[in-house]
């Protein structure tokens, strides 16, 4: 089968480089165009971009010339996109009206009505939303949003629970790496041997993109699911992995043998599909009483699995465990491809777009 | 006026470093017997003694020769006990039956009926519970005890919400520093960019020790608040200085602007007192967006004061804001210090001790 | 080709763990015995060993019951010892003599003058010493030592340095990953945020195993090399892999671009040969300005290869240059199976030992 | 007496604060101008500057109204310059023009025949440089520099062994916090868990600044030093404090106990002047076999001090030995406002400039 040709869009930051490894050796698609800014469109991928992540550099493409970040140099049937919110904001619908599947790890419109906030093991009924989408906008591609890294590896424990109890409310407390700021992100004086306990909008993210997440698409919409939820995102000297401490009030005050059985029992769609990127197991259920561990485990299943350990009763809330999962593979790049495939898989991309 | 002797016990480890650090210049104690274990004592305090904080090696004691912990070879009137919990069961009864106050970090004797757990900004009048503990002991002196670090930490922030609305449920999340293991403590290997979500018996510390500590002393006895409480704990790699991320459900339901007051007008009594170890203003509140950060504020005070940031409103308890404090300073040595200090203005220690 | 069995002395430990997981899938050998100290002996290995580096833990051989570690109930024709000197000491010389050929990371016999000190890139013709200790003991089998990891990574760079000009002095400043110290090892306090200036016996280690090393095999015995040698050693707050600022003073004062030359142009016996464990390149160079970095590279070929990168002139020895290698893969349980494999490759080990 | 008026150009970087705070509570100068960029000019220094170091921010300056850095809105007879090399090439002049005298941290002007590099335990009769100064560049004031941050930490344990012996080589390796670089200067993504063995211009500046502050003041002009030095210069995740690994071939290779007498005795100039930031003893030497350590004795004496450590024969150039100081107190804004200290003592400022 031919490989469908795909753009990423911001192709020299860190997340683009995510996708550019990922993709080096896709089953489904191959990177045609390299996009970024117009400072460096026009150089090798090589000289325009400053490999920060382990792995061959580049991902064997450091010679392939940047285009612009535009629908008449750049276009192809599928759009990955690493922008900013800004940017994205401007680029992707352009790239939508033109026919691509814009899958965008960008926040900018991941709240409106007629956009999928996609993963695919939570929500895949969600990419229904693209019809509403298509007849509102005249488009004949579309925008399909990936959430934020924090939220995608919440709703991945949250997502088996809800289907088996129902959840009544939320708090999590995180404890974020470095690498979801970016390059060259936050600065060595702010985080070496400290604790930050802000990230500019980070927890207003997670408490609206959860509810939605975890809604239900019914009436051509979404009715998001009506949960209390509280945020609190801190920053810590980790490179990669969010770490979450999250307490759950479910209906029915399950035991805590019930929880770890409906988290163990979880076979959602893109696992029984068997995509590409989606991991095995989807949740890892780890029994050591000191486990999960950002730096010993997150690398598992290459970053697409998230990690459940300690689940025990909260003396508040009735049930806590502790979560963990990688932000720029599972809470980006690797998760805006697996929303791709879930699309392929779905037949949203016509037979047409392949090469 | 002449100063009260003291003893330490524990004197090499890092507690009781910070305890000879704090007492070296103190105006109403002076060290009289460092105590150590029998593998140390006769050896001189900077032979025994690896000092792993900074500031002046030995509290200038270096020469001084270490005495075995039993009270005929170590008593004084006052005892800083840090020894770990199996030392403490066995040792201190014996100081409190010869006639000494110890003031004790360990866990050992924190739970008893008759014991006081003391934060002197909190609950100074716990120290009541001594006249009872004497009664049923049949001791001349005494066992007085420092709550855990971390929960220490806590109280100082929810004392005055406490009194000025009445708690009703409290999730805590902590962010821990290595130096609340003691040493060797915490591997490397263990902690090197990576987040541990798992302290032994930390959070049933923090779970038990609470309301106590909020509680009333009535009836010649301690009835505990009746507030529901959850810890999550968690080491990160941070030398001193714990982070807690606080939510909290209040009576009435007051605003952000009621709670920063609340937490403003606080004087309790060591600083009404002016205790030599009490810092002049208890909560440090930061108005900074990204503060309090432990590196960045950890240490002002000396470590005795707590701080508290970012007070917002959270959507599932009500309040939430994010709270620091010093584990072997305000959570340890200093605190244990304090209540010393209290029960010298109390006049607890009786005129004949004083040497 | 039936695998040939192998006992893994010291099991649990770190080195241990990385011997399991090298040969979880060797060619050549598989694990026969688990050895431990008595008191883990008759445990399952995932009973007694705290599994602490990234993988698969126990490398699959969780259930696998330990055994005491002494010949009459762990001989193998092939042991790795990852015991520490003082058991190594006793222990090894047994085996030996039982007819085992003994591949030791510990230091008690590596500047024994009969005992091979074996990096297989480096002085594989050194496997001759066997011969001599063979004579000299009456052992059946035989003792082979990998050297210390920070003198493994040094040579790697200076053979080849050695070979094409001849090293009159070297100047190597370590900065050494915590791991080398084993588990539990440096403790976090040490650690974090510092950097100490000593490791013990460690500068005397390098100086006394890189002369043996480079040194000539001829009249049956070993002529160490005739080269000035001074290290200075760091720890440094990195989990794996050791980074060296090297300055040499060669022969004929090559400039940077023949030492570049001379480096890329190495192809040692190992690779040659196609050892399952030899690194398809033995010293990656880098272009980059900034490069090696230890987090970024130094898992690249499975840890087993070293990185060189700015080369340079240095105004006193005449080229400094920075160097990277990966402690417990190549400086460790990686070296010593190499060393097997060349054992293997040269006939060492008789026919008659392949079960 | 009445304090002498000074300007701080740069104030809002991490060196600026550092003037900041060292000036706040200074007994000869007085902070008149806060200089800063266009941008900033006109805010409050609190609303201009984020606060990054420890201790009251803004040096209780946070109301003072920021002013552009040039002499007609901006003079004082004291200019301390923490600018960037760029700006202070361009402003620096027109300040010595003016009339003041500048003590720069900028590297623009450090390799001038006629500007003095001064430290003034080391070389304090290089003030006499600034006549030759003066009179070529007809300049009513001047510019005095501060060496590079790790020269000079080089320079306080290299003069007493020049004094003492005379100094033939050098070659330090050096391990540098990241506080080197400012703010936001080195990303966590670069330098969490690593090991960079770069940092641009570095190595070049130690070489060539060291023989000239080693050098000696003669017929108006320095004689550089004849010494051979090479410089490894590498960045740690350390926030504040440079380690450096020394080794020294002093002339007649004097013993370890000379070299360690030869140190305790030094009492250069400051020290005996009493100058206010001139620490007590100029070089603090340990004899613990781990000392000194970053994280646990950079601290001591306000950052003003070197410790040296670890002296030991070098089997290549003889001695060698840890080092370390603070880059931003000693290597910095300590460092130039002890050359002023030097200047007012030495009478290098006229009467009339005193306020």
């Amino acid at each position: 089968m031919s490989r469908i040709p795909v753009t990423i869009l911001g192709a020299t930051g860190v997340v683009g480089q995510r996708f550019v490894q990922r993709l080096a050796q896709h089953p489904q698609f191959r990177i045609q165009h390299l996009a970024a800014s117009e400072r460096s469109s026009g150089k090798t991928y090589a000289e325009a971009c400053a490999w920060r992540i382990e792995g061959e550099p580049y991902g064997g493409l450091g010679s392939q010339v940047l285009v612009p970040g535009a629908p008449d140099t750049a276009f192809s049937p599928v759009v990955f996109s690493a922008l900013d919110s800004g940017p994205a904001a401007e680029l992707e619908p352009r790239f939508a009206q033109a026919g691509a599947l814009v899958f965008s790890n960008a926040s900018a419109f991941r709240m409106e009505a007629d956009v999928p906030l996609l993963v695919p093991e939570v929500n895949p009924e969600h990419l229904g939303l693209l019809t509403l989408q298509r007849e509102r906008r005249g488009w004949a591609g579309g925008i399909l949003c990936n959430p934020n890294c924090t939220a995608t590896v919440l709703v991945m424990a949250l997502a088996p629970l809800q289907a088996a109890f129902g959840i009544e409310a939320v708090l999590m407390t995180s404890m974020q790496a470095v690498s979801g700021a970016g390059y060259p992100g936050v600065p060595s004086l702010d985080i070496l041997g400290n604790v930050v306990p802000f990230i500019r909008s980070e927890e207003e993210k997670v408490e609206e993109e959860t509810p939605k997440l975890l809604g239900a698409f019914q009436g051509g919409g979404i009715q998001p699911a009506s949960l209390a939820i509280s945020a609190l995102c801190h920053r810590v000297p980790v490179v990669e992995g969010h770490t979450e401490a999250v307490s759950v009030k479910l209906r029915g005050n399950p035991s805590v043998e019930q929880v770890r059985e409906a988290l163990a029992a979880w076979k959602p769609l893109p696992q029984r599909l068997g995509l590409p990127t989606a991991p095995e197991v989807p949740i890892r259920l780890h029994t050591a009483e000191d486990r999960p561990q950002v730096r010993r485990d997150v690398e598992q299943d290459g970053g697409m699995s998230v990690h459940v350990g300690r689940i025990r009763p909260c003396p508040l809330l009735g049930i806590k465990f502790s979560l963990l999962g990688h932000n720029t593979h599972r809470g980006a790049a690797g998760g805006s491809l697996l929303n791709a495939e879930l699309a392929v898989a779905m037949g949203v991309l016509s037979a047409g777009v392949r090469s």
